[in-house]
């Protein structure tokens, strides 16, 4: 084969012009199909209509042909994949126009959104250590099959690194994941640990609500064989520590239990082998109407519609302890074990929640689901009562074409979730040991965007550097002097800065500190060195004191403690 | 094709088998070759020997043997990556033995080294901000055409990801060319800014001597256009306030400038053209002896053996001023304005050094090169004298195949890095607008290294967590209890733990505070809580005394002020 680059680009350009034909066909099929409505990846499996017996065979018909066609895009994306790989990673043709952004769904944050950012993540590392957390970290990256099996369909949304030789990596889609990695690779049996670093999925980023591509998570964790609830309350404390001490509005955590939900399907007469089905379903609440849930749950996944019904009645339920007190007391739910060891789980953790004077804080909900597989008792979510619609511009039902399966909040309130899960370490354990583990994930993106958005509102504009002390040239000919003070006052631990400029303007000097809110400036003149002196001026008061030089740093420290 | 994944499977294996053959073939081919020796990228291109024509026409036709079998390999390759891509991501045969690890080049921190690390980076931020530094942030991958041409040779080394759609994207290789494009991207034209975080680089690790492929750089840039030499000595300053206060050794900063460097080789009669590789052979120096740069000058980039030999009588001078003074004073440098030019900026840095009080701390050193294309003007890179030795075991010139063209420190000693690019921004920018910029990265992880062997070495452990106050059950049935006095102790802000059990020994908790450097505890028993009363513990001296259950967050926090 004796191709050109050039040939090569040709072909890649054919033959992604006839990948997308193929896709594009395939898609108006879907949108004209008598079933599957507008829902994208779900729509590939044609939804069953059991009422609808003589569609039965037309239905056949079209799966086998849709399956064709997948399988003919399939070996088309193959072939320009293959195309692609033959021009040696670089792909991009060398004429075409360069964009400077950054990648879809990723943003920059500029000294501003850093700063607010770093007075967050600091207040919830406060927290974290208040409740004796030690701090680990992990590579951004995994080997792929660590991830592989853990996150259900949302699998899809994670990202691969190339395959250039080596290992087969993945972007790390939570740190729940690898922290389990983390503790069966170094047979860890007990730890408290929290993590903050960004995580990565290829979803669709709504980044005006705060989800994005690449986001920040910070997590806490216990890990241990414990009793019951203790640790799971405390995660409830934490979430409440520190939505408090972030003063984001009012809020309510969320509680539920996966032995519950399992039990309540039990009860209403779902199959065992669609709990995670239906499960999934469930946690589609938060954002779709009940009708649109059972219609799924009905339509899509064969359920039964008298028990359809059945869980429609509880998912409705909310409350507190009086809650618990009467599904104990359901017949239904009486009658199924795993029902009733959810609502004692509940039980004990409602009054663990009152002691730590959580009661008005928390709600024990039978609508909350949580997608991820991996739970496996408790499960929690905080979310914001009311500020949520001043940062939502568009409507949430539209927002998320998938089913919700992430730890990350995907209602508009939703700003933390967690749960207990008992048997992730076990998977990786080459002998199947098991460490218990409850833990939440704080979504502090969305939580950046609220605080960014109050303070835009305001016009407030944050301080970005810590600059005590400015040093400024009265006039020409000063800049060895400057950096002669300047070198004075770093070695004193002072932060000090100046222009770069070997004269600038007096004017432009003081007006640098006005605007960047630098609360004194050492002002260098002839006379006054001569005499061994140096100006000092308040930057708000514009009062100016002679100083010795030798005296400096330690004025400008008592300036400083008498103004703090 | 209607291949099940069984058959594509054996495909995929045969195919990798293949690819694997055509791999051996050609590297046993090379090993036995004539030039090239064991270098292993740069063997793809036979070297020149000028002084031996006879074998010239025997090596284009091993040269066009080697084109042919590295097409074939790509080829196959290609077919390989097809038949990866029909199973649609998961490559993994399902039978395949899951070892637990990290990728190949990464770690995981645990708690004792996130501790140090935490403690190294917080001190290098206080320097940082001592300078005035704001912070930002980029994402941890780019656009591909951001990175493509920047870093030479060593593009090679960039993590891709993989093309599932959409964009093409790599992970940030440095934050220098993030920081460039944020800049052009903004339209920014000054800032003085710090990042911390990780950059990637598919290189060969070795993790004992602080290299990995995933790794943390600390870097400080001063953008803007400014007087000549005011920040890049400021950027020195940092350089040396970063290794005084993190106390690991003695070190010493050495200078050059590619201005001086190219006037250089301009007088020694390098051709224009040559310059960069000639640069890169120079590069070298700090691990290879002159003979083998030599060596590559002449015999693999065709330069004349009287310039290399030139060179090498510049390229073995360091010094102070004095070094300046001889050099203007040089012939043959004289005659060259790029060389003047280079020699008047380094005068203008070392005095301004000097004013810094850094006289002793930094070299002149013509032998200093630094491998990337961006750099103009001053080159800098911090070295350890004394202690490389206890952390790198294995010998230096065996540790790096390629030429170091990176701003890791590769050195064994090295550990800062940085210099002047006054051209980079206006790559990014539409209308080729420049923002002069001079910055500076702290290679952490080699000091990490070196701090966790010292830690090591002295047998240290590092607090992990800063619980302050434990509460324990002097016997049974106390839980509610202990978790009433924990919320009482959390909200007045005290860092505080209890164990998970609901009956714990008290033996057991007392030990967990002696492992765990905790220095009170709080000992709860029926007998003293009837009165009201807590037992108040000091771990070390294991001194008792009653307190008020009311008084048991300021009595704590009086400890805990006195104590410190």
């Amino acid at each position: 084969m004796s191709d050109t680059r050039d040939q090569i680009l040709e072909q890649i350009k054919v033959q992604g012009d006839l990948v997308r034909q193929l896709k594009a066909a395939k898609e108006s099929k879907e949108k004209t199909a008598p079933s599957g409505g507008g829902r994208s990846s779900s729509a590939q499996v044609p939804a069953q209509q059991p009422q609808q017996q003589q569609q039965q065979q037309h239905e056949k018909q079209q799966q086998q042909q849709e399956q064709e066609q997948l399988q003919q895009i399939d070996e088309e994306v193959s072939r320009l994949l293959a195309l692609k790989a033959k021009l040696g990673g670089d792909a991009t043709p060398a004429n075409q126009k360069f964009t400077l952004k950054t990648p879809k769904g990723t943003r920059d944050y500029g000294p501003q959104q850093m700063t607010l950012r770093q007075g967050v993540l600091d207040k919830i590392v406060q927290v974290f250590k208040r409740h004796g957390g030690e701090a680990i970290d992990t590579p951004v990256f995994e080997l792929k099959e660590v991830l592989t099996g853990k996150y259900g369909e949302d699998s899809k949304l994670i990202y691969d690194l190339k395959d250039q030789g080596g290992e087969i990596l993945s972007m790390r889609y939570d740190l729940t994941v690898p922290l389990a990695r983390y503790l069966a690779m170094n047979k860890i049996s007990s730890i408290k640990r929290y993590h903050i670093a960004k995580v990565y999925r290829r979803d669709n980023p709504a980044m005006t609500k705060g989800r994005y591509r690449e986001f920040y998570q910070c997590d806490f964790d216990i890990a241990g064989t414990y009793d019951p609830m203790l640790a799971d309350a405390e995660c409830v404390k934490i979430v409440a520590e520190i939505l408090d001490t972030l003063d984001i509005g009012d809020y309510v955590i969320k509680l539920n239990h996966r032995q519950l939900l399992d039990g309540m399907f039990e009860a209403c007469g779902v199959p065992a082998d669609n709990f995670r089905a239906i499960c999934s379903a469930v946690d589609k609440l938060d954002k779709s109407p009940w009708e649109d849930v059972r219609k799924e749950m009905v339509e899509e996944k064969g359920l039964d519609e008298a028990a359809a019904d059945r869980i429609g009645e509880y998912v409705r339920l909310s409350g507190g302890t009086e809650l618990v007190e009467q599904l104990l007391a359901d017949a239904k739910l009486k009658a199924v074990p795993n029902a009733v060891k959810g609502l004692e789980g509940m039980q004990l953790l409602l009054k663990y929640c009152s002691i730590f004077g959580l009661e008005k804080r928390v709600s024990f909900d039978l609508s909350l689901a949580r997608g991820l597989d991996y739970y496996t008792g408790v499960i929690y979510e905080g979310v914001l009562k009311g500020e949520s619609a001043s940062v939502a511009t568009t409507p949430v039902k539209t927002s998320r074409q998938n089913g919700d399966q992430s730890n990350e909040p995907a209602t508009v309130g939703s700003v933390a979730g967690g749960g207990r899960y008992d048997n992730l370490v076990g998977m990786f354990d080459p002998r199947g040991k098991a460490v218990p583990c409850v833990g939440v994930s704080i979504g502090v993106e969305r939580i950046f965007s609220v605080l960014e958005a109050r303070a835009a509102a305001g016009g407030q504009k944050l301080r970005t550097s810590d600059v005590e002390a400015y040093v400024a040239s009265a006039h020409k000919g000063l800049h060895e002097q400057r950096l002669k003070v300047l070198n004075q006052l770093w070695d004193a631990g002072i932060k000090a800065e100046h222009s770069y400029k070997l004269n600038p303007k007096l004017l432009v000097q003081l007006q640098h500190c006005e605007e960047h809110q630098i609360p004194l400036v050492v002002v260098l003149g002839d006379a006054e060195l001569a005499q061994g002196l140096v100006k000092l001026r308040e930057v708000t008061t514009r009062q100016e004191t002679n100083v010795k030089l030798e005296d400096l740093s330690a004025e400008i420290r008592r300036r400083l403690h008498s103004a703090a």
